[in-house]
């Protein structure tokens, strides 16, 4: 064989040998290149905050109690309410301890199911019952304190299923407890041990 | 330049930017093989359990808080407890309803920080003062009810920092209460609520 054509057509098969490595790289790569640059949360066309999906497999940073039965028969958050974090947004905290721009927290509220068990007496969760998020958006919400706003998708029952979108509250309704109480750039950090702990650290 | 050489110097960049593809396409897919395969648990040479890490970033599952001042000033277990199931068992878990082989429970216990907020009265969170584990391994717990063993990391007057390794209680230590109460496969998931509604979709 001529030594020129030989190394055409290796030149040709190696050529395609790279081509398919470049794309199985992108394949591969591609989903951290999103993580990077993705926000959790969608609008509609109407500007509601379409309900987070997938939320219970985000990072969970604490959990409150606020028992019916500690607040006069109607607590203002019944009842337990786990606190969950994107992913992405952990991340940047767990690297700079700053919420970033971006970043959604979502409150779901759970009943109390009982209040003794094996373990001894207490409070023990029972069901579902509401959704809440609050977002950190800038470009959304310039003339909010912080630029968090505050959604709820939960009925005004507390029935299931809570509601498919949610439109952002009037400052004054959350943001307000917020800006008197809470620990760190309007978020109650100091309930949420394993957001603490990561500041702890630095 | 003779047209050989040209085709052989190219072979030999070409030979080298495969090798680097290749290679990064190795470090792109290794870490999701060992997702699929790993438990995220192990064991030491004496047979102790070694404190597992990033626990936090598990799957959360759900919160049972026993406050020492609803159980006599000394409750079992203080006094909020985060439990989180590993991911590869909570895939497996929601795929299929059962705790697979290689499942590992986490139980971090919080204690009570306050009991006043701006959102009510209740339990809030102070600090982390305990870990606790449960291994399902029908090899290495062949004769324990559900091959379930049972591990704390606790120091017994809950301060800090917690053990690096544990030894599994004896059955009757913990796994009584579980085999008497628990709702499933000796695991208390009546008070889990994320994973009972990954149930109810089935």
């Amino acid at each position: 064989m001529n030594i020129s054509l030989y190394f055409k057509k290796n030149f040709l098969v190696l050529n395609l040998i790279v081509l398919a490595l470049i794309l199985a790289v992108f394949v591969f790569i591609e989903p951290s290149v999103a993580e990077k640059s993705d926000v959790s949360y969608k609008f509609n066309e109407k500007g509601e905050l379409i309900k987070p999906e997938g939320y219970r497999e985000w990072i969970f940073v604490g959990t409150p109690v606020t028992p019916n039965d500690m607040n006069n028969g109607k607590a203002p958050f019944p009842e337990f309410h786990h606190v969950y974090i994107d992913p992405v947004s952990y991340k940047h905290y767990k690297d700079t301890g700053k919420f970033r721009e971006g970043t959604i927290l979502i409150k779901e509220l759970i009943s109390v199911g009982s209040k003794s068990a094996a373990s001894g007496n207490g409070y023990f969760q029972g069901e579902f019952i509401g959704l809440e998020a609050t977002i950190k958006d800038s470009k959304m919400f310039s003339k909010e304190p912080g630029n968090w706003a505050y959604f709820s998708f939960s009925k005004p029952d507390h029935t299931l299923p809570v509601n498919d979108t949610a439109t952002a509250f009037p400052a004054a309704a959350c943001n307000a407890c917020h800006d008197a109480s809470a620990a760190e750039d309007w978020v109650f950090t100091q309930y949420y041990p394993v957001l603490r702990a990561l500041k702890m650290k630095k």
